[in-house]
């Protein structure tokens, strides 16, 4: 298992008229928390596209606990839960300021060749990032 | 049960630079199909919110199967799964002009008094308009 | 001159905690309308790109005149103000269903070369369409 | 005038198909920029909220000069162009890491008292903070 954290501030935009953060939106801050794992780690995301690979989203799961609001700074905890292989999984946590646990979720995402379009191997690269962890 | 079907078309802000709908977007379009259905059986969700109850998503649930692009003209499939009382339980199909499965998903809701914040009973209109199917 | 009109639902993604329509989201409402347009002129956005040209925006401009609020079935009117060449000039009014004007705008596009990333000249099918309007 | 800066990083689900940001999103980079601004003055926007005074947009003017690409860190340089009154004039650029401009824009916003929903004066904390720069 490999754990990461990243922090985003909740933006007007993604609110709702219910005064809440709109449920899809969760989808992008894992993209933003994933993204920044990888990034750290020393293999953002983009060099992955620009070696001919993309990472489709297989599946997508959420739970609501608790009201995300606007202005809140989120901490979104992102956990790598199997060594990757042609798939990665992901669960996330998010947390407001004074800890409360608002949101739940996990996600699949497949190594696709971009030229096949058929799902490949993950790169050497990161299957030896996250050896350790497994 | 209770199924209905609503027609999409995918807007060019809705997808990604993979060329795909962008997978948080599918929280959208479930949103439109379930507001049209229950349009159609003559209680608009703006009804609802006029009179004081608010219904937020306490789980979502997407699985993607094959891509969504732009322009498609998709059909989203909508079932009622469950006979509303506090929450509400939806499943989706979505399908593009081909009727290839391009996507399948589950969504519940509660109801909850504004005033209060506290779940609350689905209005009786709702429970009579659904009662013959279940 | 070309007129169209094109009506759209708003949805509840597209509000924010102000209960409006959130004022970037516009530029998806125009998107749509020239879309629409396009489409009924008998030659789809979507083939253009097929076409290998592409159109991105080269300015955008919002009056908002009253607020857009959720549910609202807005009537989005497109016009093409001069013939196109290398760029294609639209402008758009926005009214809800009591005929109020919520909302007005101007979008500039240009054609480009999708190989070359170059402007290039509307292709002919194109200017045959809007030939008689101007 | 007032000059401030933000940086924000290109997400995933900002970009669309032709490989750029989605243009309607500068509409939500703006935001960042003038909140993170008014944040970093001592007055927070959502501060502005609660105390019951609300900032729609009146008008908004993008100009694009180059793409904005996934994952590129940008900085949005907001000027507060005029003395804040009964409305609020901001300009904007943004740059990318190349320090390519890669779009320029205009908002203006107008402060509206929340329980009548008619302008007001710009509360005295903010004319106040921004009196030294006019």
């Amino acid at each position: 298992m490999y754990h990461h954290e990243t922090k985003i501030r909740v933006r007007y935009a993604e609110t709702d008229q219910m005064g809440y953060v709109y449920h899809g939106n969760f989808a992008t801050y894992y993209e933003v928390a994933r993204v920044e794992m990888l990034r750290e780690m020393g293999f953002p995301y983009k060099k992955l596209e620009d070696r001919g690979i993309k990472m489709p989203v297989l599946s997508l799961k959420c739970d609501f606990n608790a009201p995300t609001r606007y202005d809140d700074l989120i901490s979104v905890k992102v956990t790598v839960t199997q060594k990757p292989s042609v798939k990665m999984f992901f669960s996330f946590e998010v947390y407001n300021e004074s800890n409360i646990l608002l949101n739940t979720g996990e996600i699949v995402l497949v190594f696709l060749d971009a030229n096949t379009n058929k799902p490949c191997r993950c790169p050497i690269e990161i299957t030896e990032l996250f050896a350790q962890y497994f």
